[in-house]
């Protein structure tokens, strides 16, 4: 699909460089939409998907991406922003030590202020059925809360221009996104999934987002570009 | 009212260094609340408020003051924060250009991540309905559609610890929260309304903030502590 730039509905997208988000971007632009990425520099550990999220920006023709500095490890509570908690190798019960305190609502608050500025009236996030075991922000009724208060918090809600959250990938499994992925021609050799990686990107193989990762191009029937530091 | 440390309950209150959100602290405060401060560095023109807001959490007691730092300027859009927007010095029609896109749900929603890491069970907001003037995220129907956010977003809401938004001032007129506020305390000298104030936090009797805190103070029948640049 090859929009009239005029007629095309912009779009805010989250993307965070691994498979999920990539695959919601490119579900965006599928649309017709005109994408404007937003990454977040919040103290992860995993700061090389910054670099993975600018190189997929350029690649699935994104027309801008911005990046915000948000210093959410200052509040300490997960293991991916605090060094202090060890990101676990195998699955637990209940909500998952990974989890960063009200992660998703930042995101999604922070990207209703650029869709507001940019005048785009959806905000695309890559949360799935998968992440949903355990988070509590990646639910479904999650989202339509959301969307309810994007619309009365702002300028466009209260002047009736609609905006919509839009979550693609909401009810698909791991190996549904990336065959879904694959056909929308996203370069997942680009994309790091891994909670701990190394500084060039490679991952570890043995944290919950690898075995996800691994499993589900496995499922897919599709080779696994993932770059690991050592043979899973 | 000096509750027992241990079973008093823990609150994240939004501060600005503003006259309503100091009152709104002193308000929790009263109701018994261990409270944890939260301001905002988020390119506002107007950064002395946030000496002021230091100032003010250790005036009225506050456990912690923590500042996040969060560029919302880089994405333009709102007087406040973009020096090519001038700020008005008379009130005018629909929402003032002083809005800063979804300012308040970003503020909650980080305020919401602060209060899941210190178990803390309801947030405080200064929103009061003089500020509702225009800006649709001072509203109550803003206020409740964020709670039931907060609820579906959390560990603590899905683990049954309920959470609340509470915005105290949210019916008051200025004249009420300046009479609210002198009765439990508030140093107002310490605070800081207006939207361009000088280096030293002297106020520029001109703009929206300092019309309505000037007529305030007058119609509460108290004496105004604000320092003017010059004399009104």
């Amino acid at each position: 699909m090859s929009p009239d730039a005029e007629q095309a509905e912009r779009a805010v997208v989250l993307i965070s460089g691994g498979l999920d988000s990539s695959t919601c971007l490119a579900v965006a632009r599928e649309r017709g939409q005109i994408c404007y990425a937003l990454s977040f520099d919040y103290g992860q550990r995993h700061r090389v998907e910054l670099e993975a999220a600018a190189r997929i920006a350029v690649a699935l023709g994104a027309a801008e991406h911005r990046v915000v500095q948000l210093d959410l490890a200052q509040f300490g509570g997960s293991a991916l922003t605090d060094a202090a908690i060890a990101v676990p190798e195998q699955p637990g019960a209940g909500i998952p030590v990974t989890y960063v305190p009200a992660r998703n609502t930042v995101f999604l608050a922070i990207a209703l202020a650029y869709a507001e500025v940019r005048d785009a009236r959806a905000l695309y996030i890559g949360v799935n059925a998968v992440d949903y075991s355990g988070y509590p922000d990646c639910r479904p009724e999650f989202v339509a809360a959301f969307e309810r208060l994007a619309n009365l918090a702002t300028r466009a809600g209260v002047e009736g221009r609609h905006l919509r959250i839009e979550a693609p990938l909401l009810a698909l499994g791991k190996a549904q996104i990336i065959a879904l992925g694959a056909r929308l021609g996203v370069d997942f050799s680009l994309t790091i999934s891994c909670y701990q990686p190394d500084t060039v990107g490679r991952a570890c193989a043995r944290c919950d987002a690898c075995r996800l990762r691994a499993a589900g191009f496995s499922q897919a029937g599709l080779a696994d570009p993932t770059r690991y530091r050592q043979n899973p």
